[in-house]
């Protein structure tokens, strides 16, 4: 059932080579391929589920004649003790995969766990939580559907999904005697059709000139939650708002309280905590 | 100075590739290619910098006219506003490249930082902080590297590098009739005389049995400080002894000061914060 | 000066294996590695350029020793006769790249020529040219950047950078009792901030339903002349408005003076006439 | 079933991957995974069916789940209307893989349709017509493949696949003060036993010295036809010939008449039409 | 049932690649695809099989298809006329196939064989035969997994598996004036705990220096049988050693009499014999 | 000054990281970067060079700071105590690479050293040294190149090189009523203008009959020398012979001697002896 892009495969392939997977003296030496056993992936924590495909690719890579069982689907919430599916067949294989198997899966459930705490935090609210481009190297595909599965939203998926001016090339062509507004108008005229503009600013006043040059989406910037108040009763209907910068659990709900329609985390990729998910070896 | 292994830059082009650095239609579209640049990369927070090569080596994947002087060195305490690096050439090609390349060195930083924080809060005793393979797929090398920075030692690189025997071998080996001392003689038998045996035990008399039976390395798997002390006084020089599970900075020096060899931490490289790192592009 | 994305460079490897340039036997047994010569790259026909960093890096990587001046620059109109490049080096090297890099620069040229034409003849209209994902496998970012340089602009990279319903998504959904409108009106709720909806017509009534549920982009199918200009006057400013379907040279310019936005013609890139250009060798 | 080469593998995951059919959000925000659908592969114009293979390929990597039914096979004449295969399975499958499928189904088609059109216009003489190496980097197999299935034959594969002496071969040796004969006689002396020796001339001259050498092959360079004849006459049953350079449609047969063993076009892979192929989605 | 690292895949695709299995006149213009057959893979030598799984991968590879049935197992002794495996299925694809299969099978089952051969010839003492680092490009995995057929260890599978200190390792460090002792002494200091620390010495004094300061393993490099006897008797207990340089079939009992535990013999693995198998194709 | 193909740098980068040549805790603990050394290649045995390219290769992909200077040239003969090659820079580079630059240069040098043997052997005598398909998987360009540098020839690079009829081929069409000279004339028909057609015989009545239905090239497969001896007077000047199986050092100047025009030798490849190639590192 291939539904993983290419890209994932290669990075279980990486995976595996650097673990050394099929060198392991441990198993190798002291585990006879005829032992079966039947491994429980079971959480640990409370959290939210994303990985259960990756994990299964995992385990059927290091050995095809081992059977896979989701007992759980992405994006469902955990408590301890809950089963997340079974893996049955050589223990040895079992074994060797089980370590790349949970650090595939530990990292996601913990960006899914982590985005439906921003999520819940918000209830109630228009805002959606997305992410950012601040993802793992090699891991943007699994870091963003991760996002997802924990309720979240995408923001681009790369650079070629959207125009983003931020404050370096605004300085770039200051030194062409470029302004704030021209930028945006030339990104307008050059854009293609089926991307929007986004422009990042810090002040009001970066706010009203934007809206005047037609930005389709304002980031608000490490502004303080009145100022984005601010901006918020400024811009109306007329624009997407996005805030941005230094945004924790303790302030997203006032932020979005403000009424902004995207509040963007890098942490949840760039400062992942895995969640705690076991694999129990069980010999019936 | 190619000094990379080719894993990193497969890894690289992934990134970039994922990213889609060449179809960034913000610098495509508005960044003349004739506008040059220097981008400082400095430190926006406490800790240890770790990927100057990683960042270097990023930079001029994207454009080979690029020149890149690193201003530090890996391994090197930081504070905010400590320069790391200059980059000058085309401000487009600085500015595609920009966020893969901190995306490396902000993780890498980040592990180096953490490691640190934990070698510093054991100083004085002789333990050595070292890291497990629970490193995010495909950061293999450069997650072990990032500890090495931050002050602390490599634990088993990978499977094959060393015999580990966890619970989920001896219970698969208890279904036929091998108990513990069991397991580690026929470890020490069948073993590469290259690698050492290390166990996995959860009481005291699991270590006098290990000992017994000759195992190089005893893992102490979840104990209490007490209990590791226990231990420790059992089993005096006769074997290397590792603290594992749940050992965080509250615990960690107590946890040291029982003479244990080895503390091993996941959360260095499962569970890492990125350092904050910022790249200020200027217009000279 | 690498400044070709690691998709293209993987590409030229896999042209140069599939072509045996290394065990090219009429060269390795007949040209003595020491004759140098000069080949020029010249066009033998009108056109317009495009390739000339693809052509250099399958030179030097065949051989780096070769020295590669441009004569001209991506985008220009060539004549016949004009030079576009002069290679310089250990003839026999030049003689095994001939091929792959004339295929490259071949397909690339003869995409920017033909865009070239298709804008030329609707000058003054205010219409882009778009392209299509019709692409050569593998061969997307190449076909795309080839359409910028004749002037044209790129319809979406690929699947990721905008939703476009199609009349197999409408009818899928149809199954699910949902209309036309419904179906537009779940994809601007759930779609990303940074992309837009674009909608696929074949009738007045389509297109008033999509504009009312709030389309962002209208594309006619294969409709005539006459009803696109309908389409048009209904639209007026409400959406930006594509021309697709069976549109060539005879066609486009009264398809462009009905003032749509966009004309996407998928021959550009899936029916490529390649443009002439040969290789001179020299012996001076 | 997998009986394509690796390369091709290669070049699917390439196609793929830049087209981000993982991440459409078309079908991932609006197309319910549990949708089932069948997809009817048809054809809408003319021509010679190739690339059943490749489809199959494309769409089972994106969906393992989708069955596959081929109604026809490769080097068919097809007719509009012509059902080519049937794909059954999930709805968002068929969708996210149908561009690319149809991107390799109709550039192979196309070629071979072409090259068929140029088969029957030779009917009834003894020459084959026969494709060269300008064919798309990256499609060697593929485009040489859809020759075949149009009728035709493959000239070299590649460069190891025989000795082709062209002019720049003659005049690099020139320089060291070898004529035409020598070069042959050269090629003959060094060449391995398996491969044959082809040389390229534009003159009776050249004609009557290559076959004096020993040439195998003689290629007739942009002669007329009578000319042609008049070298066909000299060579009688010495050689086999080859005719290349500026042929088509309308010259074919008189070329043909001429007696020449080879025709080779350079069109039939460089500057291809695409098939029209169209994939109807079904719900039944 | 895939259970080989995913570099032999990798391999495996270079192989086919490299012999153009795919381009194949022969079978594809002689052999029509329906005719069916059964392969039979014998030997025709004396030795030990190793391969048997790579060998199947080959074929399932080029077509999948084929039914490949082992007949034998890996490390099994074989003479001449034994059956190894039958393959069944479309004739040209075994065609096809046949070389690579063998070419693997071929060199694994040559190092098993000799490897076997060392390890009969020292029956009855303690030594273990064991490989080196000098194994064929790109074959470390298959090489090393050969030797264990054939009853040989494995020594370092790479140099992350170890410490080796040679020869050119101590000189290096003498130029900063440490000696033998102070070198050991420093990588016991500095290596990771899971790893021994080997020294190479060639003399009876470095054999007792190296004991003095530590060294887990001293290898005597190019020792006579009679020094080896004496580095014996002064090491007693005290260290594993390991003799190596110069061990041919005549002189390996002698030297495993000394009593070492190691004999290392890099020509099992860089001066590989091919075991003789044939691939006889039968039409039942 | 890179004339690699691609596969190469592949190879290459596997060598590197299935030795984990960037993991190498004896340099990177105990070799301080700063540290010079050079390091000479030279030869300890007799022999032919082969390889110098691919160790500079090699070399430099370690460390893009090496600079090494080629002594010698591929194809010369080497004596015990040659120099051929010096490198300089960083010990520990030089010490990382070491092992894979000459398990390379030994195993090419070896092929090379083994084919002059035979080319000696034989000298006078019109025939060719030639190889076979029996190289090591991965090694097909080295391997072959390894045989000219010896002043041997190269078979069929690959399967599509040329078409040869085995006994495999003949059985499997015999089961369709086809006997060896239909399946001759059938080869001779389809087969490509660029390749030849060559049989294996066993008997004189296949030579006869293989003659008679027009077969470029015969092998003599298996035969007495005797035997031999009549097959070449029976053939003449009427085709090309090849002379295969079971030949050794004892028996080749015999077999050259009945005049045939190729021997071919699998065991150059399949059953190559490394010649002795050591690196000293010295401490200027």
């Amino acid at each position: 059932m291939s539904q993983l892009p290419p890209e994932v495969y290669t990075l279980i392939d990486a995976a595996l080579s650097e673990d050394e997977t099929f060198n392991d003296p441990t198993t190798g030496l002291l585990i006879p391929p005829e032992i079966a056993g039947v491994g429980m992936l079971r959480a640990k924590a409370e959290g939210v589920l994303a990985g259960l495909d990756v994990a299964e690719a995992v385990f059927l890579r290091v050995d095809g004649g081992l059977e896979f069982d989701p007992l759980s689907t992405d994006g469902t919430s955990l408590s301890p003790g809950d089963d997340i599916a079974r893996v049955e067949g050589s223990a040895a294989s079992i074994l060797r995969a089980e370590r790349i198997a949970l650090n595939f899966m530990q990292r996601m459930s913990g960006i899914a766990s982590d985005t439906s705490r921003y999520v819940r935090a918000i209830q109630g609210c228009r805002a959606r939580i997305v992410d950012t481009r601040k993802t793992a190297p090699g891991h943007r595909y699994l870091d963003k559907y991760s996002v997802r599965m924990g309720g979240g939203h995408n923001h681009r998926l790369n650079l070629a999904d959207g125009i983003l001016i931020k404050d370096n090339h605004i300085e770039a062509l200051a030194s062409r005697e470029m302004d704030l507004q021209d930028v945006i108008r030339l990104a307008l005229e050059k854009a293609s059709h089926t991307i929007k503009v986004e422009v990042e600013v810090e002040t009001l006043e970066g706010v009203n000139r934007a809206l005047e040059a037609g930005a389709h989406i304002i980031m608000l910037d490490n502004m303080s939650v009145a100022l984005m108040q601010e901006a918020m009763d400024l811009v109306g209907d007329r624009a997407v708002v996005e805030a941005s910068g230094g945004i924790n659990m303790d302030r997203v709900r006032a932020v979005a309280e403000t009424g902004v329609h995207l509040i963007s985390i890098g942490g949840l990729t760039h400062s992942t905590q895995a969640l705690d998910i076991s694999l129990d070896l069980e010999f019936p």
